[in-house]
């Protein structure tokens, strides 16, 4: 849909046109054309968008769009959206609403569904309990396959997700089946005879990205959430999931780059927020890189001999950088993803270093040619080859090392990525140079 | 599951245990504990698996432990798991598979099978038709609800979803319904009046990045595969959508850190695969380093009369490469979220120069005043923090144009990374500080 044409028929009052375009677009795409409107064109196109979509449309728009659109509904239009939203969609705008505006929505939802925002908005930041919905298809072990279908077709429409259903007795849940297993059955076969009593359940202090760990490895579509006395409170639905598997890689990514993570996409966040979030990282590793300055002043008769020795220190300094980043980059990863654990740390180390010393042996090679080819000088050549590959087989060690023990001690691996390490073996390269170069030159 | 337990269990031959076990575990569960196994141990475990559970199994596990059960089975139990496993889960195990394993495949199905993976064996490697699986419940306009959820009953056990159903007229998608929306319909309803027209359909040729971007921004649990005439061919469901989404995080963090990517996990790659993946790029990245310590070469002389110069340069290198690491990451990462887009090319600059400027101004001030208070030396000061700010301004624009230029060309953004910015962004530093430096010493 082109933005300039639709804003010229809202523009216009073509209403009947933009009611056609709007029905034929789905909600995802409707609010992604309504992020181009400004605030008054906004809420005009709001109210053409069908009732059965408004809500979907509604959920699908950024928090400014939301907030905007809160303060300008009737009671009316309110109550009539809070109706259709989702549970933990609600949860997820008012998380971001002002105060004012959240009082507002909580005085015009139910008594229960007030009850059950306040639970729902009381679990930690990225856990379980924050990203799930209390609304689920619950089954008892005695229904048969048709009570469990006619329960489904009234109470259904409503839920977020009816294709995983969840037997619970007394609250506990003991069982869980699936709606494939419901419409390939017989009508007067009982719950308890098909349901699978082998399910995956997680808590609702669970680490989002623990959970979102188990969709990816289990290929589920929801996940049950048990409380802290393994009473069944809601499911986590694998879009979700999903989202949080996006955000949490977009957060690696940003954390190895020497950068606070940021929910907000690139263009929300203004300039001074992206300022403030990369100006800490780099003045700690400024600071840190300063100290293989002061080890390289310590050296300066060496280089005020043999001036040519400076020249190599761009490539020693880029290559240990480099190697090590490779290494942290592959470990960061697998622990993410659930391959590499602390137990491993030995076998990683032994994989690193032979891997470092092919990579070292080769590039050394290359590069103690290069020298001797254009400088004639075997015994600069023999320097550099020598300190890169102590070089590599240091940053290679320390890259794979550190993302390992920093999961030991609870911290974020992601942390110990490229900017860090590289600050580290820069130190190492330079000192490991200079100290061969000396004792060869006998400087 | 405690592998000593359940090995010494195996080889005690308790197998009315080792069953039982398997029994209450789930299918990734057993695949991972089997991977533990040796060859001969992982046979006999295979065997005692349940009928209903062996192809799933099957279908979890790594291809080298796929290629030795192959090996291993007799006719009568391998047509067995080829009928219970899904279409697509066979040409994935296929495509890794030696030659005459394959033959040994397609002489085991019917010949209507062989034709359907025959099929999807040719379409190109990571393509929606690569990923896809030909089996999903087909439904016709003129079909009531009831005649629906019966022809589900007769064929969805073998589908690998039934939760979206397509409405095929004369192998054109006309329309799709969902499980749901079965669910919660009346018996006489037609199908035609609840399908749904509007829906979101991809090319075996696109991408599977692309598919998966899809499946990230509706929130799908399928999506329909159309062939160039524009007949439905098949379907991409989230599971394999998901995977599709960690792969290629994964792919791009490899290659943004100087890596070829590779499709094995850390330990699944061999020491020689490793360091042939990251041999190359350091190559590279190391002959152009030298191209900075060639430059600095040219500027002997003045470091010859002040050597302080020389303890700066690895300062100024780290800051401007983790500079434009910074830029470079967001940029990929919003490319690869489907955020950023070409034409936001001179705003995203705009807005780094902006970013720049404030992150360059508190760098040199923390610098100068450090270098101040250290050497009382006000010009060196000046010196190093105009060179900073210069460094850090000229980082984050190479940061963030070239993965938007990368793009633009057809060429993978990730490869823009780190690494290759932070050799070029070297020898911009190098140039800028010792031309400053020359300058206002007067060497």
């Amino acid at each position: 849909m082109e933005k300039e044409l639709f804003v010229k028929l809202l523009q216009d009052r073509e209403f009947k046109a933009v009611r056609s375009i709007l029905n034929a677009m789905n909600a995802v795409d409707i609010a992604a054309l309504l992020s181009e409107l400004d605030d008054k064109e906004l809420a005009l196109a709001f109210r053409l968008i069908s009732k059965d979509e408004a809500a979907d449309v509604f959920a699908n728009m950024n928090n400014s769009m939301q907030t905007y659109l809160v303060e300008m509904f009737t009671e009316k239009e309110l109550k009539e959206i809070l109706d259709d939203l989702y549970l933990d969609d609600t949860v997820d705008m008012l998380e971001d609403l002002p105060a004012n505006l959240v009082i507002r929505i909580l005085d015009s939802v139910s008594q229960t569904k007030r009850d059950m925002i306040n639970v729902l908005l009381n679990y930690p930041e990225d856990s379980a309990g924050s990203i799930m919905t209390t609304e689920y298809v619950g089954l008892r072990q005695y229904m048969t396959v048709a009570e469990s279908m006619s329960h489904i077709k009234r109470t259904g429409i409503h839920k977020e997700t009816i294709y995983t259903c969840y037997v619970t007795d007394r609250r506990q849940l003991i069982g869980i089946v699936t709606a494939k297993d419901l419409m390939t059955a017989d009508d007067d076969v009982l719950i308890k005879d098909l349901m699978n009593t082998e399910f995956i359940a997680v808590h609702t202090h669970t680490d989002q990205e623990e959970v979102a760990q188990i969709f990816g490895k289990y290929d589920l579509l929801a996940l049950p959430v048990l409380d802290t006395e393994d009473m069944m409170v809601g499911i986590v639905t694998f879009d979700d999931a999903m989202d949080v598997m996006v955000e949490e890689a977009t957060e690696d990514m940003t954390k190895m780059a020497a950068m606070n993570p940021s929910e907000k996409t690139y263009f929300d966040t203004s300039v001074f927020e992206h300022a403030r979030n990369r100006i800490l990282w780099l003045l700690v590793l400024m600071l840190s890189a300063t100290i293989t300055g002061q080890i390289i002043t310590k050296y300066e008769d060496a280089f005020a001999v043999l001036p040519l020795l400076v020249s190599f220190i761009p490539m020693l300094m880029d290559t240990g950088g480099n190697c090590g980043s490779q290494s942290s980059t592959l470990i960061i990863r697998g622990i993410a993803l659930d391959e590499i654990h602390f137990k491993d740390t030995l076998k990683v180390i032994f994989k690193e270093f032979r891997v470092s010393l092919l990579v070292g042996v080769a590039l050394a090679l290359a590069n103690g040619i290069r020298i001797f080819i254009m400088y004639h000088d075997p015994k600069m050549a023999l320097v550099v080859g020598l300190s890169l590959i102590c070089t590599i087989v240091i940053s290679k060690i320390i890259g794979c090392a550190l993302p390992l023990f920093a999961k030991k001690v609870g911290l974020d691996p992601a942390i110990m990525a490229a900017p860090l390490i590289t600050t580290l073996v820069d130190t190492c390269s330079i000192m490991i140079y200079f100290t061969i170069a000396t004792q060869v030159f006998q400087l």
